[in-house]
């Protein structure tokens, strides 16, 4: 009886998550479904890439926590439209709040979206919302064997960002090892090393959003 | 029709959490379900917990993972008993995993139980499982704001422990405002500030372990 509902509630949120991606399709916009734990630096990441993009590529952000509207204000202070979701205690975003967040937005004045969802390792991962790519950002103080841990985000992500590597002389990650791994689960995943603190690695990012761009 | 099966969920959940603690409290047990993102320290607490402790203190380790027996490895490793659930692709360990690791374990020959539970700031918050001290670590590089963000777990947990104090010098974590933010969520709760690399703070934690044991 559970499994029933569980597939029906899955089988539901994917239909949506088609329609989303449809409609993102249609508008020519790339949107990026972002993900991490709490802390990694999902919203230092793209308010770094709203700085370095924002004089060519229109940019929208959709902000997902449990409550507040901080990640939300801070994306609005760099003058990009920002729509706030607050899933109300659910750990992740589904198909269906991500669609109502689209119909609030311009989409035909966006190139590139933002999806920051609430951090977590876990059911983020589970649910598609219609995003072209998914990304995951790894923040070296949480260490190199998380791959093993949450493996479905690991092995389903388009690209991992490897944030806070400033932290890497005074850490015990072993980089080489972390990337032979996740390239063990995930064949095709982009890897990227990134210090937003001291603009590390900024630049390879930017150019990956700009072909992603491209190809949309 | 959802809310109704949701709601038989946590009912059910929380009556077997009941038969756990009665469990627990019969064999005089002190059951600590210790929660935390990804990678802000949990396992290394338990480790150095164990060193500490061992000689004086029966202690055993329940590890729950969506995958991998790494962390009950290095528990076993120590020479203390660990039993290692893998919740499957579940975010957080409920009441009837709990019970079911309990039933393995020799609870009269344990003091002290750990439930190290996945690394998750959301959903293992909304399940009760019959531990009688729910604990939670941040660690200092996930920032200050995660009060705001995941505020059910800051809100219900017994003990903070700040983990990574050592990362505090090239952070800019405010540690006197995230103190009173915690406080003023929720004003019973107990700080510690630890790092387990140095050492700093770990007596307090021990001390307030061992109080709590004398008073199980």
């Amino acid at each position: 009886m559970k499994v029933t509902v569980l597939q029906d509630i899955m089988s539901a949120n994917d239909k949506i998550a088609d329609k989303n991606k449809d409609l993102l399709d249609k508008n020519n916009v790339l949107a990026i479904n972002v993900m991490s734990s709490p802390g990694a630096g999902k919203t230092s990441l793209i308010l770094e890439t709203i700085k370095r993009l924002k004089e060519k590529v229109r940019i929208s952000v959709i902000e997902a926590d449990i409550a507040s509207t901080m990640d939300a204000d801070k994306i609005i202070k760099e003058g990009v439209a920002a729509i706030q979701i607050n899933t109300g205690g659910q750990c992740h975003t589904d198909a269906n709040m991500f669609s109502a967040a689209l119909e609030k937005l311009p989409l035909a004045d966006i190139d590139l979206l933002f999806l920051e969802n609430v951090g977590n390792l876990v059911c983020p991962a589970e649910f598609r919302i219609g995003t072209q790519k998914n990304i995951m950002l790894l923040s070296i103080p949480e260490g190199d064997d998380k791959p093993f841990k949450y493996p479905l985000m690991f092995s389903t992500v388009d690209a991992v960002v490897i944030s806070k590597m400033d932290y890497l002389p005074v850490s015990d990650f072993n980089l080489g090892q972390f990337e032979r791994v996740i390239k063990g689960m995930n064949q095709s995943v982009r890897i990227f090393c990134i210090s937003v603190k001291n603009g590390d690695g900024v630049a390879d990012w930017i150019k990956w959003l700009e072909t992603q761009l491209k190809e949309c």
